[in-house]
């Protein structure tokens, strides 16, 4: 096995930091990692924010449900789906690009482009023994977030990324089996296998929470699941995408 | 710098492959690093199908635009949005998770987490001597990769990941300067700065153009971009999610 897939397998979400802030190194590093990503048709679709300024941090960590990480890192970066510039750039070349960045499928470039780039820094900055987790809770609360970061149209924040030195390191969840995430040739499949193989993972994932909490919880991955989607959550998101001018037609 | 990053920054996408599969023992390294990462909420929203039949994968490289690394590789890898477990889990347990399913927030949460598994995914192969390319261009016809990969309702195929033994190396494209895709505290600023930004950069693409084909292309980022946005592509987008139940609500 080599550093790298050594590096990736070791991942795990780190929620406690040492109080000791990047080098400016460290964040260039992390965000040319970022940007050595592959983007779609070269289109870059993206920005990154990098948060320091500790008034904002510590609203940005209100706003994502009280997560006490979000404002205590070495840094916090928030990755953003982008077509502003590509807004810019129509004007400046004298072309009508708005119908092409108000559709799902500009939409759905920008989010893998984020995301892509994300992951990069995220291993680069695992790389450097530095930890990582990914903010989702910023979601919660976008109108907000885009004030404090002031973004323009067409720019959505999608996620924040805690990275600092771990003082405390977490344990790995086991994912989903391996048959049940990769199919061959194609998709289609009996029922009764997909289902069997949830009930494995559940088991598995019982064992899990048994054993690190000394028998005090045993969830299933089914039912938390089942818990988590039977909140509706963040149900604006549609309306918001919208009015920002994204995922329009 | 260490051999993660080495990796990471050494990325370029190659479009041709030597005409040797990638062992099992590879596939399930990469497919295990993919899901090694971050997932929101432990949701695990994507699935991954490796397609090794060659009449599927010709049909799909004709889907793709023609292209011809689409057959021609060592393996070739579908990331797909995947909802589709989770409406079984909602049935099973017993709880209405319809709505979230539905929703715009989920759809989201469904192409990061797909997004992120697959940046595992290439940089892991990339650290093998592999070498990759993103195949966006399987979002041409959806419907009909669909059909071939037989996938269920809120399942989306997001991209193809062509993976082989590089048989030909190519360069490495500029990014967009450090200071135009990264901010501080906050995206605001002027907008001749930007603008100045996009100039260097278009300086920039015109001279690597320029020496890479002595002379004859020379073209600008913008203007590019500008041509590219110009053409509505994939318009079906929005009405071929929803009629798949994602992105309704």
């Amino acid at each position: 096995m080599n550093e790298v897939i050594e590096t990736i397998l070791n991942h795990r979400s780190i929620r406690r930091f040492e109080d000791k802030p990047l080098t400016d190194e460290q964040i260039k590093t992390i965000v040319s990692c970022a940007q050595a990503a592959s983007t779609s048709s070269f289109i870059q679709a993206y920005s990154i924010i990098g948060v320091k300024d500790i008034v904002k941090k510590q609203k940005l960590a209100e706003l994502a449900g009280n997560q006490e990480y979000v404002a205590k890192n070495g840094h916090f970066f928030v990755f953003c789906a982008d077509l502003y510039r590509h807004t810019l750039i129509g004007k400046q070349e004298e072309k009508d690009v708005i119908p092409s960045l108000e559709s799902t499928e500009k939409f759905m470039v920008a989010l893998i482009d984020a995301s892509l780039a994300a992951q990069n820094a995220a291993i680069a900055a695992e790389s450097m023994g530095l930890g990582i987790c990914y903010i989702g809770g910023l979601r919660n609360h976008l109108e907000e977030v885009k004030t404090i970061l002031k973004t323009p149209e067409r720019v959505i924040p999608l996620f924040g990324l805690a990275v600092g030195f771990p003082s405390k390191v977490s344990g790995k969840k086991p994912r989903l089996p391996f048959e049940h995430i990769y199919h061959e040739d194609e998709y289609e499949q009996s029922q009764d296998i997909y289902l069997e193989q949830l009930q494995q993972y559940d088991d598995a994932i019982s064992s899990y929470y048994h054993e690190r909490t000394n028998g005090k919880r045993q969830d299933r991955w089914t039912e938390q699941m089942a818990n988590m989607l039977t909140k509706q959550s963040r149900m604006y998101m549609k309306e918001f995408v919208q009015k920002n001018k994204l995922n329009l037609r």
